[in-house]
């Protein structure tokens, strides 16, 4: 059984504990740390655990197999330092960090731990997505051609957790960039190119962002890759992947709450709205995350997503806002 | 090139006048003949064609080679063994006829004229029931077990046209029964039961008829049938085959204008209503089967559906309104 | 927090206890009791629950406030009367009985008991078939008209679970009865036809038995009903609903795994097959029923399935074994 | 009844004329020129016209309204120029010259000739990329924030045309330029970028062209515009359009032959592949863009696509040209 600390106890922290819990007997939430400890105690007693005082007293409870870090994305390189120093396997939520400077310098600081360190890019686990990927892995659709990300959320975040996003790139399409490289394998990506507008906040204008996004990129071997983006698509969250290659194409769609159907004199086949969020569509990607990691902390398996993808999705990142600021293609480099 | 005489200036029949114009060069019009004279000139002046002055006339006329039947019900019978006399091949609405012992007799009146005789079932020439029906035969879902017809027109015609109509099993339902039939190929329906209610028009109370059916048929094999029909679906005409194996299923589905979907902040995936009714959504059927009809009458390719097809339909209407009266399942004969 | 006592430790008792488990803290696990003690030993020790040395020893219990009843249909009646005497909340897998006599007397017996009992009618819970039944209550479709349910299984159970099961209608059906009756509402069947046929499963013969069945019911509001069964769906596990009405239609659909398409040279929009059986399409709904059954222990609402739910399903499956057996249709009185 | 001249006796030609056939009694085929006498000859007496012995003889024919331009691309401008002088009606298939200084001064030419010239672009025809313009100037999803495009050929021309095609920008996405101009409205591209791949035909690096390629334009409005191109999808013609807003989306879709659907032991829901190519996809658009075109001859409407758009669209695909030659993105400006 892995004992987890979770660093971090908002709401995707809660959900990660309530995971725990239900993945035992796998594993058990042993403590919760976070700076707001009422928080904190909140999530543990719902789930028998304990609060720490501290990240070291955290680290240093001899219950604790395993750091789950959901706090806020600034304080994660600190953390994961710290865990991979107390020889802790680490899953963390994206991004490591908005700072690629302090993300080497993580990387170096963690270089030679040893420790498994997971990255929570939820899209890895969902399982619309992933069939995408091994059937383009299977060799299902012969050489992949072209690669299409829709990314829509529901609607806007605040504007203070706006403020300190990072932008559009940095905080929303990183998800979409570690995707295309999960699919594309080891087709690295060379060129890239982003255009965006405020189409749904006006109030980006002052934080030099944008709201509605597309990119396009262009890999080593020559495959196409197109992301669009908006923060707002009222008829929910729209997650869609679309493969293509030589010898066919692959899809993913979204999901609803259920299958219903109606049909009157104004329409047929209604559908429902689109499951409204990421902890919703995500739920169950969330749950194999997890499942994953443990398999990960028992040696079963290496991360689906490491240090090195977190590293390289914030390079495509920096270079889309990049290329919004200047208008012209970046070349992209990862070394 | 096929010349044609019209029976009948009516929807049907000016549907198969244009049809026969738009099969130019294999076919033409040649002359019209209805008891109302204007509306077989105004059919005639817009293809170029004669009015005939009578049905002796018609078939007298040197120009054509082939009738099409398009006129009340009540004289399919008496025209076909005209034409049969004549020698020429015929294409004939359905049904024969709604008195069983008139259609037998009429078989008798024209056995060993040697014309060729198709009757306008217009299912059997739509390319999605086709479809399944050639899947079923391909042997591509097994042994057939279950087939399921669902079959509903977007709102009932006029009081007086339900009068005259034979019933709804006569009326409608016959369609259905023929469809089963293609579908079920030499495996013969044995039992029948049927069930019905009024729900859409209470004066089908003094008709003694209902608008609402559900039929079950065993057959030869073991296998079932269903059909359900209702008058009335308020989002439009819903013809809808499925056919169930013992290595898989097939499934035809209906038509709409165009591919449109909607998306807005109530439904996803609205879609438009179906094609409103048989003229739109048999379309392209009513095409074929005059081109069929045409390789028959140039000797390529016998008809999909004959006389013998027009008598087992009414024999299976016949019982399921035996049935619907009764309560009880009826043992179906067709010798 | 709802303790439960857990009757019947086979396939359908794990997954109950694994339900309760993942709910806590709602409901917990007292003890588990099955004649074969070492199965109940297993499930216990994966939840830290006792066993129970006899049914009275798990009734006398001071943490069970309620029994689920998973064991073999033939000890249901049983363990209702007695769960009832002991003042137990009682939560009962379908069927109560095969036998009506026996379904009669346990009414009377268990009758001012005051306890609350549901019947795990599982698809009552499915939340796409419950949408359906949410929108014909509230109108959506104006008055019910027709109700079509296809209910196919992957394959055939094995010979000596098809002996004892009570023949397909009782054993199936009756769950497909019961969806019927939730759709229905206050709307009784009156009058039912079956018939059947042996298309998968030859040794049936012996048994009296069908594989493939089609079932066709009258409601006292003149509303049609159809059922459709195949003992053996290689496409895997369809369960469909369509409720069809004087303002249009609601369906609900079946469920996969991801929402995956492949299109390739021979084909387009390629799915994956249907969820294999109960245990997957229903693993939702299981959950749910027991969330529901929770609510119903703690007073906040009443059974959606009771024990007259689970005798009008066994009279209906009846009437349709009877109605197989003479070829006639059958009158349906509840009293 | 509009009498049309037809140049150009190849299989769009014959396309042409055949349709031109279907709309008696508004239209007929007064003659037909081609360099290529008997070609000519053969559609000639396939719809009773006459073989015209020079262009002029054509436009001199007292019988010829209009003429109907569907020779090869570089006679085009000569053509147009030579019926707006003889007060012919035109509709010219796309596109007006692969050279926009040849576009400009032709455009000077005819300037005050009056004629009605309407281009084929047959995208706007169908009824389905309709319907989404359609919503989307009905408001119907709001401000319009991002559009996309797929448009897939099933397989690549042979290489002689490819030589003589212009490039895929000029050949094959001015449809999508044009497709993305009609339903922008009045809101112009500023900005493109476009990238670009071989990966169907190795040979085109020889003419400096792509078969792969993804092309990003911006508005002045700030919406976002997705094309992506293949040369080969052998899946069938794939042709869908997407238009997502401020409050929801439409989307297009492609065509089948038939609706069927198949599901066995490997897979659910499959349906064949699509339509294989524009003269079966677009087959009523067709049709529809001669019926618009006759009301244009007869007065009733203006056209829908007309030589501004055949010019636009020819400057759009000239931007994509250089932008994928410098890899950076290129202001549009069309005055």
């Amino acid at each position: 059984m892995v004992g987890f600390a979770l660093f971090g106890a908002g709401r995707i922290g809660a959900l990660h504990a309530a995971n725990i819990a239900a993945s035992r007997p796998r594993a058990r939430l042993a403590c919760v740390y976070d700076t707001n400890a009422d928080a904190a105690a909140a999530i543990a007693a719902r789930h028998d655990a304990r609060v720490a005082a501290s990240v070291e007293a955290a680290l240093a409870d001899p219950d604790v197999d395993a750091v789950l870090i959901a706090s806020s994305t600034s304080t994660h390189v600190e953390l994961i330092t710290a865990a991979a120093h107390a020889g802790k396997a680490i899953l963390c939520e994206k991004p490591i960090d908005l700072d690629i400077s302090r993300v080497e310098r993580c990387r170096s600081a963690i270089a030679g731990s040893g420790v498994a360190l997971q990255l929570g890019f939820n899209r890895r686990y969902d399982r619309s997505h992933r069939a995408v990927r091994d059937a383009v892995r299977a060799g299902q659709i012969g050489a992949l051609e072209q690669l299409i990300i829709t990314s829509r959320d529901p609607g806007p975040p605040p504007l203070p957790y706006l403020a300190v996003s990072g932008g559009i790139f940095r905080d929303m399409t990183i998800h979409d960039f570690d995707l295309a490289r999960f699919i594309l394998g080891d087709d690295p990506v060379t060129q890239l190119y982003a255009s965006g507008s405020i189409m749904v906040e006006p109030r980006l204008r002052e934080l030099d962002d944008v709201d509605t996004a597309m990119v396009v990129m262009r890999t080593g071997s020559g495959a196409l890759v197109h992301i669009n983006n908006s923060r707002r698509a009222v008829y929910g969250y729209d997650q869609r992947v679309e493969a293509f290659g030589a010898a066919g194409m692959v899809q993913s769609d979204n999901l609803r709450a259920s299958t219903l159907t109606r049909s009157d004199a104004q329409a047929t086949d209604v559908r429902e709205p689109l499951l409204n969020f990421f902890t919703e569509r995500y739920r169950q990607a969330y749950l194999d995350e997890l499942g994953e990691f443990i398999d990960v902390v028992e040696g079963h398996r290496q991360p689906t997503a490491g240090f090195e993808d977190g590293r390289c999705a914030l390079i495509l990142a920096n270079a889309a806002g990049e290329s919004l600021r200047s208008g012209n293609s970046v070349q992209v480099r990862f070394d």
